[in-house]
């Protein structure tokens, strides 16, 4: 393992021997570079080996925020309901509901293609910090991360090319900063542009107990979807994936979780954990609350409209879950205190070292002092760039049109980074997949942040007038809405392949908006990088160097939605002084049901359950350290099988984003034996449950999946 | 001024000499008994005498949660537009909407009755603290607590049986805590049952700006009404009132608000202060701003729709300013370690007398402890005690209509307080009020915090399972908004009549839900009032004593909705570096006008355009110190003249509910320049202008209005 900067000193030694080293409880979203094989040997008594890592990294797929694995050799994948809930939704109509019918293709043919979605499996990764760290070298902090960002661009571009005459084919490179930018790792995916439902079982069931149930557990959720990656219209051989263990595993077993959790900021020096309390979570709390009320009320008007809003109702109610309980934890003034000794200790341990005082000591005054900048700017930043004045896919698409435009006519290394040569692949796709564009869920949604950008702003802020003119932000949205054509997916092509000339030549009154709002924006968005983001970043690789130097490589790094695994036990917890066990069963969930929403089971389960046994396990818990992103990711035993398929963290587990928290944190997962039973009784999925049995290791079988 | 436990003792005095006594900015909500004349003699030279204070008391008004004051020896009273809009919109209807139109009595005729409307003004005061100490001595808090109830509603049926036959007539009379439980007094009120609207301009200039322009400044509302109130069916002898002064007051001039400020929280300790920044207003904020798109939402749906979100939206984006900068006020570092520190200077001056370290010491540990004991149960008694559950007008009645028909079986002393004898007139008169209930409306807001009562109590909570049954929140809330009658004033009447024995028989189902939640609701009650309130109550009155012992008479009581008169001079402030001068125009109000809400004129302003004077002047700033229930003040000069209707505060004002800040902190008031011209020139309200011209001084008069 290499760092850009490291200064080992007997000061740091001697330091070691008294600095509260995090204690390795099954805490660590680990690399697996870095895997902690000994200590789990230490404490489950169980052999994790290069193989093991080899066939779960290979049978681990990316997709959208989410993981899914390979359970057969046909490409055939596993993920949640709620992953695929972007395909469901495009692929539904107000005739052809599939959240409230669910999916089952009957044979390949009619497994169907969900437009816009891809699926990528880590090939390799290469250590690439020095590298970045002599490209920055003695230059200022905005230099340094210009030259860094020129340089990534650069190598992902190289690595992409290379890959097209290599035997694995084109590959997708990404770079990524990994311990807050003190790694660099180039990493290279292979990835299916093809990917198809296969069966999705129907909402009420998949998402029983809705919000309320959200982050609960016991929990009754059949969070599940099966989709498969094609190549040249077959599927495609997937010869890593995850065999199939129906009995799950028992209380106290070692499980391991692999996927891509999205991120934590487990790092964050004190002064940004306030800014997240301070400034981030309450505004935007605000901001999505309310909207959350005016997409519930619009969905009050009529079946049409309450269909509409349930995918992004879903995806704010749950995102409200989790910021108002990382807020809560923050307010935690017991464990902001261990933070803040956690921070002093570290500072005094540079402090004591005046090589480690020169070159690190600044650190967290730095970011503070960014912050403090920050405050000035960070609502125009907020709604004018990051979109927030703007909500909707209306809106995204001409940002990206106009701004694709513009840049493409830049050598790569020189553009936005979003527009980079690797990244237009996956730009376009989503661009030209067509999908259902509602207008009145795209005029509620621009109306209303349109308005909370003069609620923040205010109303005599320069870029209100600039953008609202003399109209309300109602009428403005029904206008913009009203009169584009970038609904159509034909207009887009047009303009995208038209680029530059194309958007000057548009009268789209969308494309006229991003157009106008463009300098502005990109104006803050310079200032953001030079005043806020590059003397942060410089920072926080000053701090991980103080911290490699330090604690050694005893640390995981925070969440990149990358690939780690992390391990633990199946376990329940105390609640109050009550235990709760690891498992539930069938039979409380048709106790549970209440015939409304969100407790209502679709027709297909109350028809079943005659034939079902009431004491199947059907979620359950374990003590591994995950966060979102992980949602879809394998459960798997010391032998590889798979036994769960995590979709969600109990209320304990949002507070990981700062820190974990072992008695209390915990992961939820679907139950195999649910799922088998599921397909066998309720769904009659015969072909599939025979592709799943096919790959069951017979008893007392141990090898992995895969070609080992 | 007597204090229920005083310990003068030489530590204390010594203590004086270093303790930080706050400074006497314009800072302080003064009761009329420790004026602070001297002070703004020695800042302002201005001589406040008995005889102004008791004029200015005596013109002064309480209505609502507002004032007002008496402008006309008639009984014609000017208060806010926002504090006249539950009678505007109880007035209006589809056909006939008040805040679209506004409103002008030609004649006393014209004047229409405000249903459920009284105004009240304060007669006397009497400091009652050696009795309520007398009957608490001795006795546990929770027997204190008691003890203290019963005396006080004993205290205020006597006084109004005894006024019955004194040559007032029959009074209200209050009890009230001041510095939270120092003193105690006895407030005598003269109450107006019958109120009319006498004129009111449209809402579109009334709160011109609307939500983004709320607790703004520059500023351009004309936020006033004109009411009147009425004895015999003849308008009311009002011979203490307050002149004009249609110039208004000078920029540095010192001027005076009096009127009936809410509520601060300036003493809170540090533990109540994190209470409110981590479990209140987080959880408040979320389900309101929720709300508010609800509302929004349902407002879009037609024009009668939003005609009747308007007044519960407004009311409720209000709120929400003032509580998210109320948590981002508390969530200021700096200020948060001033408290602190003065949080620790009182306590050291407690530990440094062992008598009163052995009285008040444990005070501050006290009130944490019944904070920790509150989160246990915090969220149950605000869903079921204090109808969270429960939003909307239905339930309210039945609520009341339950517990008025048990309580009134009891001795008036040993009931829930808000049923005690002297309270049930106000209490019959809003039952019985006529008032439109709109079944849409109140099924919204019903549904939705029946849904949040489930979202944070868990849908495995038994008070969810017994309220909801298998219903979801909406359907419940259809059921029962649709099956009640209690819309009717006539069926309130009979149940309010009938007693316990027509509740009993009662089949309405709101009735039935107010007693099924009844006996948990009353439960939880009790518990928050023996382990929480009563601990709390105890330990304030405490430190009241200590801070009494160290500081003397030097300071004021936190805001109760009592009369309070507070100084300061019209002055402008600095923002961000940019001045911000005291007074607006009215040319600017045409400029900003965009035509579309809530920058839109109503037609009256449009076509008077032309023969209003622009330079005339529109809003003002004070930097006297007010809160919610100053709304509808009167701005005063030395010579008790009025020169300024205040209807608001600058955004620095929110962080006013827990410290003054002179530099930052600004009342802004509606100039009575435009007031009159608005009156001569837009509305042609001559027989009001009349009625107000009596009244105006000739120049270089100084006498009060009123018999002086």
């Amino acid at each position: 393992m290499k760092k850009t900067v490291r200064i080992a000193s007997a000061a740091a030694a001697v330091f070691l021997l008294c600095a509260a080293v995090p204690a390795l409880a099954d805490e660590g979203m680990w690399t697996l570079d870095n895997f902690p094989s000994q200590a789990i040997k230490e404490k489950y008594d169980v052999e994790i080996d290069d193989a093991w890592l080899e066939t779960v990294r290979l049978a681990t797929t990316r997709m959208g925020g989410c993981t899914g694995s390979f359970v057969s050799p046909s490409g055939l994948i596993l993920t949640n309901h709620h992953c695929a809930r972007r395909c469901i939704s495009r692929l539904s109509s107000a005739e052809n509901n599939l959240e409230e019918t669910g999916f089952l293709a009957g044979s390949f043919e009619d497994e169907a293609v969900c437009p816009g979605d891809h699926m990528s499996v880590l090939l390799e990764s290469v250590d690439i910090t020095d590298r970045v760290a002599a490209a920055a070298e003695g230059k200022s902090e905005q230099d340094a991360k210009e030259a860094r960002q020129q340089l990534l661009t650069r190598i992902e571009t190289e690595c992409e090319s290379d890959s097209e005459t290599a035997p694995t084919g084109k590959l997708t490179c990404e770079t990524v900063a990994l311990y807050n930018g003190g790694q660099h790792f180039l990493y290279k995916y292979k990835r299916y542009n093809d990917v198809r439902l296969v069966f999705a079982p129907e909402s009420p069931i998949a998402a029983f107990g809705g919000d309320p149930d959200n982050f609960n557990f016991p929990r009754w959720c059949l969070d599940m979807t099966l989709m498969r990656v094609y190549e040249n219209d077959k599927p495609a051989a997937t010869p890593h994936f995850l065999k199939w263990r129906e009995e799950g595993a028992a209380a106290g077993e070692a499980v391991f979780i692999s996927g891509h959790p999205g991120s934590t900021d487990r790092q964050l020096t004190l002064s940004d954990l306030k800014w997240e309390r301070d400034v981030v979570l309450p505004l935007w709390l605000l901001r999505y609350s309310e909207l959350r009320g005016r997409l519930a009320q619009y969905g009050t008007t009529g079946d049409e409209a309450h269909r509409r809003a349930q995918s992004p109702l879903l995806g704010i109610e749950n995102a409200i879950k989790v910021r108002r309980n990382q807020l809560q934890a923050l307010m935690n003034d017991e464990v902001f205190a261990r933070k803040q000794a956690e921070e002093k200790t570290l500072r005094a341990g540079v402090a004591a070292d005046p090589k480690m005082q020169q070159a690190y000591g600044s650190s967290w005054d730095d970011i503070d002092a960014a912050n403090e900048a920050y405050r000035g700017f960070y609502e125009e930043h907020l709604f004018l760039e990051r979109l927030g004045a703007f909500n909707g896919q209306l809106f995204d698409y001409a940002r990206d049109l106009v701004r694709a435009a513009a840049e493409r006519g830049k050598p790569s290394e020189e553009r936005l980074r979003e527009y980079r040569d690797t990244a237009l692949p996956r730009l376009e796709q989503a661009l030209l997949a067509p999908r259902p564009i509602y207008s009145d869920l795209e005029t509620l949604q621009l109306a209303f942040s349109l308005e909370k950008m003069r609620e923040w702003l205010g109303p005599d802020s320069p870029h209100v007038g600039h953008i609202l003119g003399s109209q309300s932000p109602l009428s403005k949205a029904e206008t913009l809405v009203g009169g584009t054509r970038l609904a159509d997916v034909e207009v887009r092509k047009a303009l995208w392949e038209g680029g530059a000339e194309a958007i000057k030549a548009s009268d789209d009154p969308m494309i006229q908006l991003a157009l106008t709002v463009d300098q502005d924006a990109r104006a803050l968005r310079q200032r953001y990088e030079d005043e806020v983001e590059a003397v942060q970043e410089a920072a926080y690789e000053k701090i991980a160097s103080a911290r490699f130097a330090i604690h050694g490589t005893s640390l995981y790094p925070d969440a990149t939605f990358t690939l780690r695994v992390t391990y633990g036990a199946i376990e329940g917890w105390q609640e109050k002084g009550k235990k709760i066990g690891p498992f539930t069963q069938t039979g409380r969930l048709y106790e549970r049901t209440t015939g409304e929403d969100p407790f209502r089971l679709p027709p297909s389960w109350i028809e079943a359950k005659d034939r079902l046994d009431m004491k199947t396990r059907f979620n359950a818990v374990a003590t591994t350290d995950i966060t979102g992103g992980n949602s879809g990711s394998p459960l798997v035993d010391k032998n590889g099988h798979l036994v769960g398929l995590a979709f969600d963290g109990n209320i304990h587990s949002i507070a990981g984003a700062y820190w974990f928290d072992e008695s209390m944190n915990r992961t939820v997962v679907v139950h195999p034996a649910i799922m088998m039973e599921a397909l066998r009784k309720v769904y009659k999925a015969d072909r599939l449950v025979r592709e799943l049995e096919q790959t069951e290791p017979a008893a007392g079988e141990v090898v992995l999946g895969g070609s080992r």
